[in-house]
């Protein structure tokens, strides 16, 4: 067996090394463009912050070590130029040398990656305008910052965007991020990253949404960027972090099949349209684990595990990859974002119905000194309760939760599931009623139909005709300190004894701070009769969906100064 | 409906907030002992230690916001005295006026706890000696704690016992700690308990395992505690954690069924042997999860769900209650011991069959500062591969890898799931190749049989005529520092060219430093024909189980003051 391998990164270098466990008498060849193969990609965001300071450590293993361990035959600064499909070889240039040859094989893996997306205005190729790929990258940025960068602008506000932003300012940089959506972080949903964008207006970032850059001129101290609002922006350097495309080049020209976002196609054991050929990484178009639909996720956890499936497979192992889940997390200064499985947007997308709860607990017990506010939102089926997706946003403990919830995801676990979990309690940890469970608890009691919940956006949205009735059971305090437009105040303590003042022939819309007195007062109102339903997580997730409204500021950032929740 | 529930601590507060809402015309009477209710019991050493510095903290809710908000009949300082099934009625005391009366009920919810054992050894009566259940055992220990305390004892080295010994230090207390057992947190396995008894010791504490105290002695300045070797030991407090019994006495009064350990009968639903009284909480017998065998297990979270599922099924729902998995955790200083499911001891008590792996991974990217060394011990089943049981040690990330370990185990996933997990990887956070996915790997390898593996004590416990050939495939510089007694070194890197060295006609046992290039080793080796079998967690897994063997000391308390590890 002779096994090629084009890029050795993640994937490629995953599938090398689970070829050689599987076999030792494979001759495996890797194929790397740059001088390094498998280096820490999402460790570079750090170097350049200063977080990591030695650069080694961001090279997980050297050529060297490949060789001597594994036995591979390791050509780094080498580029495979095309492939003779019919011929099963491929046409290689060494960089260095110049020298090109052929290679032939039995079987290929492509591992060619994704590239930075380098948009055709004008400008973009003037020095100060990078984009961040690979160790070479970094080192050139590097080597622009320590020739003194006053003002950084970082084009798009992804996750890459948003961590380059951490650790420039973390250098003392003044930093604009601007981002063509109306939000950060596209893949959340809107509403979930309001605490997010607070949260970098309050470490002095400079965010500016619905904005791209449409130039960048040369000035005295650098560039200056202009913006589609007309606004010229000084900054010695750009970073720009819009997005990737795969590198299919290699597989278009061999007349392999891509998707229409240009992923290279595979089947479930990352065959390409060639059996002989397979594909992996960030390259490759996956399959949306929840909604079936074809995928461009560009992530390491899974172009790992796509390597070692295509490496299982081409020596005879029944392999399959299940699909991609799309699990992600980002640290954004003091705040953790993490989602899995689909969000809202891809539902709808996919025309999959769903429901939706939110739960603001705390990520340990409250009694516990330390114990930070999270915002948890719930995706799932209407019918069965299966779990769609998850987004978590807070400080620690967001991880374990998304983690939790995408095994949950995996497993075709329901809402229901989510009540019984037995997850580990004591106090610097978790609550005897986790928030997994608090999740579920109020998921489950939408789907008995014990705790009807209607969506905040949808009952401000509605016509003037069709409100209904808008009751805030929070104390009168909080109810000066910010409420929803139009709604009246009965305390949830006061509710039994002040019914009367309830008009009994109107849909009846009822919130308090995070949902829970909600759920008591849809309950006590219910089994008096009348027509009632909760703001599933009360006024944080309005605050979620209209930040700007008078009031009080609510979500994470402004619940963090506040002592305890009612 | 009449609804009694006696005890209203987290079984019996959750089972009126539930019934509550399920019904406003119930009639609903919460009997408790003490003067609160629905405390924080979880909380009480971090009170004493001082890191929960005000008191009301602890109290979750008061009588007072029970009967306000849920329309409770919060009756404290009140004990029950006697059932009288026939009449469905109660006998009841008022603590505080000594009025007896008599209570019908309908339904009745037994929730009274489980009581710290007090074994019957002279002096234990005497001034000094403590066991901490609730608020007023804490505010006597609080009591004598300011009147001055030098040495403190505490009696047993489980989850209380290692919480309080952690506070009286950091009150700057000298504390001895002596547990019957020969290791300390009895629900893990021995040896992976070895690190966390290592760091006691490094934090000052001294630690006396296969001792008990025989009686306790009044002193000038305290007490004397005698022990099983003789020893006295001058302390000021002694506080027994030796375990707690079921308070069921009610129960065993009125003729209701009981376990052999004393734990009161209740079948799914949670009912006792009287269908119309339920019990919850500490004082139940439960099925273990994962045996299906009896159980008695006292957790907050659990107690609570099960408070809600008695209340749904009282109002008519179909709830039933899964079993109890054991998911607990526990900081001591600065580690933090978690597990799951079952132990090595409680599959070989129930005569289930099992394979087991250990791993050694950081908690997140090493290439990030701050990662921390974990150790993961995994049991499962040795055919289908479905997950019993896991153990975990470390510092930051445990909680998470046990409690997604915890779903796995509800969800009845195999570790051929594990491999496929897509966990939230960002460096702050985890690997591309997580904790659980690497210990879903070498699981898998172990049943494809694509990576033998043997358990270390039973290969040094072999006799002498059937032991393997023994082969460290580490560096000469990590053989030089401590090896397997009789083990021959040749690093991984020089196998392939240095076979002749290995005997061709023996079983060889590989092993490395935590796994991985003993798995390589296994892998040349086997493909080059011999019997062979890796270690599973190398050296460090053997330094768990043999922590005073010569050379360096392993674990992870001294993998912490190494670099990276190999």
């Amino acid at each position: 067996m002779k096994l090629l391998i084009v890029g050795g990164v993640a994937g490629g270098a995953s599938a090398a090394a689970r070829a050689r466990r599987l076999s030792e008498d494979a001759q495996i060849i890797l194929f790397e463009r740059g001088p390094e193969v498998s280096f820490a990609n999402c460790g570079l965001p750090y170097y350049l912050g200063g977080e990591i300071a030695e650069r080694d450590k961001l090279l997980v293993v050297t050529p060297e070590r490949l060789q001597s361990r594994l036995n591979l035959d390791v050509r780094v600064r080498t580029t495979v130029q095309a492939i003779d499909r019919s011929a099963k070889k491929l046409r290689v240039r060494d960089l260095v040398s110049g020298r090109e040859y052929e290679e032939p094989y039995d079987k290929l893996i492509l591992a060619p990656g994704a590239a930075p997306l380098r948009p055709p205005i004008p400008g973009i190729d003037l020095p100060g305008v990078f984009t961040l790929r690979n160790l070479q990258d970094m080192d050139r940025i590097q080597e622009r910052l320590g020739r003194g960068v006053r003002q950084a602008a970082i084009v798009g506000a992804g996750f890459i965007g948003l961590e380059l932003v951490e650790n420039f300012v973390h250098r003392g940089i003044a930093t604009t991020v601007f981002e063509l959506q109306d939000q950060v972080l596209p893949p959340f949903d809107k509403e979930m990253t309001t605490p997010i964008a607070e949260h970098l207006a309050a470490q002095g970032v400079t965010l500016l949404l619905g904005q791209s850059a449409e130039g960048f001129e040369p000035a005295p101290d650098g560039l200056l960027v202009k913006l589609k609002s007309g606004q010229r922006l000084a900054a010695q350097l750009v970073i720009l972090g819009v997005g990737v495309r795969p590198e299919n080049k290699l597989a278009v020209d061999a007349g392999l099949a891509v998707g229409p976002r240009g992923g290279i196609r595979v089947n479930a054991h990352l065959q390409t349209s060639d059996p002989e050929i397979y594909a992996v990484g960030d390259a490759i178009e996956v399959k949306d684990f929840v909604t079936g639909e074809p995928a461009q996720v560009p992530l390491a956890g899974p172009a790992n595990r796509q390597g070692r499936i295509a490496a299982d497979h081409i020596f005879g192992r029944p392999a399959r990859y299940r699909g991609t889940q799309g699990t992600a997390i980002v640290r954004v200064f003091e705040r953790t974002a993490a989602l899995t499985g689909a969000s809202e947007k891809i539902l709808r997308r996919a025309n999959r119905p769903y429901r939706k709860v939110y739960v603001h607990p705390t990520h340990h017990a409250g009694y516990y000194p330390g114990a930070e506010p999270m915002t948890l939102k719930l995706l799932f089926d209407p019918q069965s309760g299966e779990i769609l997706g998850a987004q978590a946003l807070g400080g620690a403990g967001v991880d374990k939760r998304i983690d939790v919830l995408a095994v949950a995801i995996q497993a075709g676990m329901t809402v229901f599931d989510l009540e019984e979990m037995e997850l580990a309690y004591s106090p610097q940890y978790g609550s005897a009623k986790d928030p997994i469970n608090m999740a579920g608890f109020v998921a489950s009691g939408l789907l008995r139909d014990d705790h009807p919940q209607v969506d905040v956006e949808a009952v401000l949205t509605a016509p003037a005709s069709e409100r209904p009735f808008l009751l805030d059971v929070r104390t009168p305090q909080e109810f000066a300190a910010g409420h929803i437009p139009e709604a009246v105040n009965i305390p949830v303590d006061e509710l039994r004894s002040r019914q009367g003042e309830i008009p009994p022939n109107r849909d009846i819309t009822v919130y308090c701070q995070v949902g829970q007195r909600g759920y008591l007062a849809t309950r006590i109102l219910r089994q008096a009769g009348l027509r009632v339903a909760n703001i599933g997580g009360g006024y944080l997730t309005y605050r979620l969906w209209y930040p700007h409204a008078n009031g009080s500021t609510g979500g994470i950032e402004s619940s963090r100064s506040r002592g305890k929740q009612p």
